[in-house]
């Protein structure tokens, strides 16, 4: 499941984090991946100050949007890395790795998260492209804009056919792995916000009771 | 979980019952399990027309319970018997059989189902008691009530002191073997009954959603 | 997932199902759903001689084609029916019940089938759109195309702004009821398929192991 | 499943406690559940030195009680907090959070606890109450008792019509979540220990076999 | 898990399987799995009379072993065939099919078994032999012995170096398809046949109360 | 399932161990189960540098080892343990315990590991055996080897009859606790890396997908 949320950044963080960028240093992105012939992008140096800066400021963005974190239920985030595709880079279809080696234990990547910084109308292609079996969902979001969507997909970047495709690239791991759960837990969890009020008290103890009772049976 | 139901029968049934138990032969209830020397107790002869008609009537009264069906999500039903403990008998702290020799596969026992056709005035004793580790659920209905409760628990038929305890009893296959499972459907489903038209159609349609896969997930 | 298989139905099974269209009687769609207001479409009606020549049609279509097959691992499948949407009509959104009443246990839609009659230029509008969170996969076929898609997602078919839009829809109980673990058993049986004849056949049968497993593991 | 414990704490810790409620500030219980209308009692201030000591002596008592963690498997415990029902206080039907916001990761409530701490005689009303559908375990144990019960269930505290109820409450987040199989476990260790030196040691063996298994099995 | 049978077969039994095999043909083995080319064995011809009264007499001994269905929880059990692997024949390194198309829902092959019908001494080479990874084990029964082993493990009939192994096989679904779960109420069931009579009856309840909640939890 | 691994130590590590044994002190292996009288063997006592230099030698040979991480899935490894068995010594049929006092939560032990230190020529009897119903797996290992096997089966190892049999046990607690879901990703990682190379990069990657989905869904 995805959850797009407009502005999860303000236009100031957006010009901050293009700003970082040109002050930061960029290394080949296949430093992860160094197998994965089909990825060719860059990643700020994690070593740079001004590559940490805008680390923090994404974590900062993610842990103030109550609806990312109703939505993720996150247990532990990734270090966001700020991302980017140049004319002609791309990242191939893949998977992203069930575990990173951030802390002990290695990071499950659950949920992935993708925030744009660049203005969509500075780069044509780089769309996030993810497949369910022969459909496809491609979204390109404006500055600011943070799209959360399941690890467990096979997906791609397309190719950037001009300008730049700049953007900050975190993992969640969530309280909740399997996604059919998360997704079943967050909806009663929203209808319960928005029709709680309305309700029989009794009929909301009742929903609270279920609501409860499957955050526990599902938090691993 | 326990669904007690008032007036499960009508009066008239209870009295229909109550004069096909005078019509009938008993026999030793030990039959269906001859190494438990905790049981004393009578079921009604399966092979005599009157036990016959007593069990199609118990289970036209569950077929047309709509409460009842709604709690038990019902799969299988075995044959309802017709029990009698008379004074001193009793069924000493046992479990229900997982499974029960009844067409094929033999039918798993979710849920146990206690019809009381004796007025509890006319006899003294004669609980069903349900043990929760060191406590315990008593139930003695009024004539014509059913209790619905879980299969799985130890549970004992307390002693019959005086008088004459007659009730049907039966067992059932349910679609959702897990009582917790069931139980946290079933709850949904009514809130979902008693709040639906209160809520927003997006809303309900989200509520749905859930309801509809939690079924499909658990249903075996 | 999705799977859209092109040319599922052959030019000349088009051309009947057009016919039959034609001679037999169609009927209000929300019987089988009265209480959803947001249903508006027809269904040929199942006594007529003419739908049920559809209905057989289309599931011979489905039992010749070993692509369908092999991607939902059915174990039973609903008596196919013809829909037509005419201009105005629409179907909101909703999900697929989990249980149809077809047959004795009822009938758990794991996969739904849409199989396209109409030729889309003929009709302005009616998609089929399945949403995922805040985003959403639209499908319109070619005449003679189908699409089977995962029942558990909320989605709708968009109103018809002119024309016709004739169809025919199936729903399907899988072998395997959760939705990732068939597509990863399918999608390790599409390796071993297309990679398996390359292989060592020591590393061929450890594969063959895995892959039964599994199978076993998931089927319920 | 229930377990009460008679004597779980000492007369001479029975008056410590007492002693200790007299010297520290109590604070409103709803600060802890704001939304809570139902809600209304007496919490110790967790600030204080006395609050503290009367956590301690708790926390000490559960330790040290072989009985008590035979039954819970226990992994986490919360800080214990001394509680006051004062005449016409209660807190209406309502379940436990799933997850306390107590350490990183929150501490998810398996069992709850009330040791009690006034004299049953004193104060009229304040049972615990248990809700299982239509039935009900009713509890007010006696000074020094503790009940360790599923924070599955909904529950509630009858209101107090006179006199003080004075408890500690705490929550313990256990090895083995799901309570059937909790229970199961527990019951097989308790046959062991009952029954393991009459037994072959050949069949012994194969009991540990079964009891270790299922504990690698569910321990999450 | 293994269960070898001694005497599954009485003398008279092997005799009468002897005499069969002489008067019924045998066709390629390869016939139920003709891909796999490691495959050299011979079946009894399913239509010759002499074949399926071989495949009743394995069945009836199957049936009256209590043993045997203590052991493997049988649900459906497949026709069993005469099987002979003359000089040179074997049946390379293989996993047992999931799914055998035996009726209707296919037959889930959870236990296969081998029923020894020629004297060891009389053929050389043609072990069962079952990997456990980089180890193994090796069967080769005395004539009228049967082995119950689970279909999930890598296997091979080692070449048949002089004489004839003539062998009856079967498969089994069972109702706990898990194999792991089998053996745990498999090992539960065994120590209470064993040890009950021992037992103080309050103990001897809650071993059933585990062992019956065991079964209704783990029978799919 | 099991993995034999050869030279896991080289010939001078072997060697090391070997003097460190004649070094330390070795008290009754009894001591972390008192209650087993079938056990009869010596381990290296804890507080002595040459035994602390024995376990960190082990634990290094097993951290540079990626045939036994592919294996086994190491989350936690408990502190190897140098361990005699004397002639006479034994260790009768037992299970080893699910969960070890090691650090906070207790180590599950998911995997058992033995290294054979003393030349298997200059020891009779004291082979590992492994019980699978009737069925049995013997190992008796070079010097040097290892063997991983599951925790979950009983075994002994047998009566030494003469010489002395010296080895380092050890247990480790796995990403993956299921044995059988353990075994199945380790297979499909083996055929990867044996087999990927000559992939399409396609079916590569849905190889990938399913690997990755895997390991997050069975990872605890």
């Amino acid at each position: 499941m995805f959850l797009q949320i407009e502005n999860f950044l303000t236009p100031a963080e957006v010009q901050t984090l293009t700003e970082l960028a040109q002050q930061t240093k960029f290394i080949d992105g296949r430093r992860s991946n160094p197998h994965n012939t089909a990825k060719s992008n860059l990643i700020a140096d994690p070593n740079e100050p001004a590559s940490q800066q805008a680390s923090q400021l994404a974590l900062a963005a993610f842990h103030r949007s109550q609806e990312a974190r109703n939505f993720v239920f996150p247990q532990r985030v990734a270090v966001p890395a700020l991302t980017s595709y140049r004319t002609g880079m791309h990242y191939g279809a893949h998977i992203d790795s069930a575990f990173l080696p951030m802390g002990q234990p290695p990071l499950r990547s659950d949920v992935s998260c993708t925030i744009f910084v660049s203005d969509p109308a500075s780069y044509q292609g780089g769309e996030l492209v993810s497949y369910f079996g022969t459909e496809e969902v491609r979204i390109k979001g404006k500055a600011g804009d943070a799209v959360f969507y399941p690890s467990t997909t096979v997906h791609q970047v397309a190719p950037v056919i001009s300008g730049e495709r700049l953007v900050v690239i975190t993992f969640i791991e969530s309280q909740i792995p399997d996604q059919q759960q998360r997704h079943l837990l967050y909806t009663l969890n929203e209808v319960r916000a928005l029709e709680g009020l309305k309700m029989d008290w009794r009929n909301l103890t009742q929903m609270d009771y279920a609501i409860a009772n499957l955050h526990r049976m599902w938090a691993r």
